[in-house]
């Protein structure tokens, strides 16, 4: 018996097949975040093409893992390999997965305990006190990603034509959003909120990196229960994005965005960005990231409103949309542009 | 604007589609692992349905948790909902996942940290000392269901014609082949043997159950360095599933081979299953739990021999195939049927 012969009696059904693939998926999903971390899918997307010993020797790494990653990558066409396994060059899934990489990372680093011990959180009796375990490092690096890629050039669409001296960022992670912001208009102040003394100490370095410590102010504050200070009266533009689904359920969302009225007095404009939970969509149709976000709030006990329910509870909480974005990837998220009404 | 009309703007392009299949796939095979764990794969098997408020309340279980766990599994077509979300039926694909569904336990709950940290594991200076944990409670339960599901339907064709007396089972785990060998033959003697005592506790425990105590002796010793004691003396038959490949590389595997018969003296037949590294196979071509085995023994440092190289090692090793089959699923895979040169 030879090789090729036992290659041969594997074919597969088409059952079993589609069984692999999803086997598979699970492995490339890990890939991919490991690639990406490692530097390996941008040295793919700057030249098209890695030469494992190459690479290996440049990040000190173990050629046969390296190997392995883009192995596992071609199982979802992400790349190819020659046939001595010297090389990969990117396939037709690479554009695919280069793009939507921080839903990856999202998925396999931020939320790869949760998924590992999925079982352990479905009895009532698991699921009290502190059951759910992510990696808020790796969830914020992957929402950075998320947002520069699919949320920030519309944004940026939408708020071109608006006049605001300050902004403050709800949420602000990194202060990557208000970074772009300061960078992009020379007069503006910005101030940064997150309620995470991680994610402030993360955002100090990164404005003292771009210099601009005399325009941003970064403040420790819990979004979801403002008050007024000093620093917050002269803010004219609030953004806010990927944490709207915190201020619900419906009746506490309310408050929330009444609130900001009072605590931002001088406020014009309030832009919102967020993916809702889906409608209409079932079994294999689910696109990228909605299977992931809803299992993931649903296991955590977290409400996700719908773009329906969104727009029922502006009117009741004091604004008026003024200018809308949906976007498509991911799928079921919008920007709205606020405005008192 | 309409909630149907967000569904039709996120109309995919097939690359697109292709690459939520990927992230689906990651979702879904946790979801195979969780929903065996807590008894819905069982029970969507036996009736073809479940009635999600039903299963949830018999579980005491969030019935929320269990329907994200039934659409996670309806995205990869091995379920489908109905409109309300308040049950679940077996789709196409079911019959695939239930029968692999080891192989989903082996890949999300046994290997699921080293998936999720696989970029700390890439550089030299992170691969030394025990760099990767795996769940070894959820491996053993995996490996018992793939030995019991692929391997043993042929492992009985192979020795049903054999006569032996005294078996001894190589990194026996649960026990589980003994017990089910010493039932099907009433004057059996058998040894379990494992160097874990993990292994050795609950082996005892099955046993014991299985009122095998008198028939059944249980052995805390290392496979790779066994010597001849008197409660090895009687045995005729030996085998060895899924462990075989530790054994490797080739010089120790020649002396691993060797020792059996001394340490064996009347040893007549040795069997010896296992799955091999692939040849042959690339990118999308990778067929059930090939890409995963890879995958993990690479990131382990683990060398995994193909068939070629188990075919060449016997014959030095002082063995000759009396018998032999080829398994498809997990593909690259065998029984021999060796006896003494």
């Amino acid at each position: 018996m030879t090789t090729s012969q036992v290659a041969s009696d594997a074919t597969l059904s088409l059952e079993a097949r589609y069984c692999a693939d999803t086997f598979n998926g699970a492995i490339a999903s890990a890939a991919i975040s490991a690639a990406w971390e490692i530097g390996l899918l941008d040295a793919l997307a700057s030249t098209g093409r890695v030469e494992i010993s190459t690479f290996a020797k440049s990040r000190e790494a173990a050629p046969a893992v390296v190997r392995a990653i883009l192995v596992a990558l071609s199982s979802r066409r992400i790349v190819t390999l020659d046939a001595a396994r010297l090389e990969a060059t990117t396939d037709i899934g690479f554009e695919s997965a280069f793009s939507t990489k921080g839903f990856f990372y999202w998925l396999t680093r931020g939320c790869g305990e949760l998924f590992t011990t999925l079982p352990t959180m479905v009895r009532n009796d698991d699921r009290l006190g502190e059951y759910v375990r992510r990696d808020a490092r790796s969830i914020s690096v992957a929402c950075r990603n998320i947002a520069r890629t699919f949320f920030d050039p519309p944004f940026r669409e939408l708020i071109d034509h608006i006049d605001f001296g300050t902004v403050a960022d709800l949420g602000c992670g990194s202060a990557d959003r208000i970074v772009m912001l300061a960078e992009r208009r020379p007069g503006l102040r910005a101030i940064g909120i997150d309620v995470a003394e991680g994610a402030i100490s993360v955002a100090k370095e990164a404005v003292g990196e771009a210099g601009l410590e005399d325009r941003i102010t970064l403040v420790q504050d819990d979004v979801l229960n403002l008050t007024p200070r000093a620093e917050y009266e002269d803010v004219d533009m609030v953004t806010c994005f990927l944490m709207g689904h915190d201020f619900w359920p419906r009746e506490s969302c309310v408050k929330t965005l009444r609130r900001l009225r009072e605590t931002f007095p001088n406020l014009r404009n309030l832009v919102l960005g967020d993916t809702c939970r889906s409608t209409g969509v079932d079994g294999p149709e689910h696109p990228m990231f909605t299977l992931g976000f809803e299992t993931v709030h649903t296991v955590m006990d977290h409400y996700l409103p719908t773009l329906d329910e969104w727009e029922s509870v502006l009117d009741e909480s004091g604004w008026h949309i003024a200018d809308r974005q949906l976007i498509d990837l991911p799928a079921f998220s919008f920007i709205y542009r606020l405005t008192p009404a």
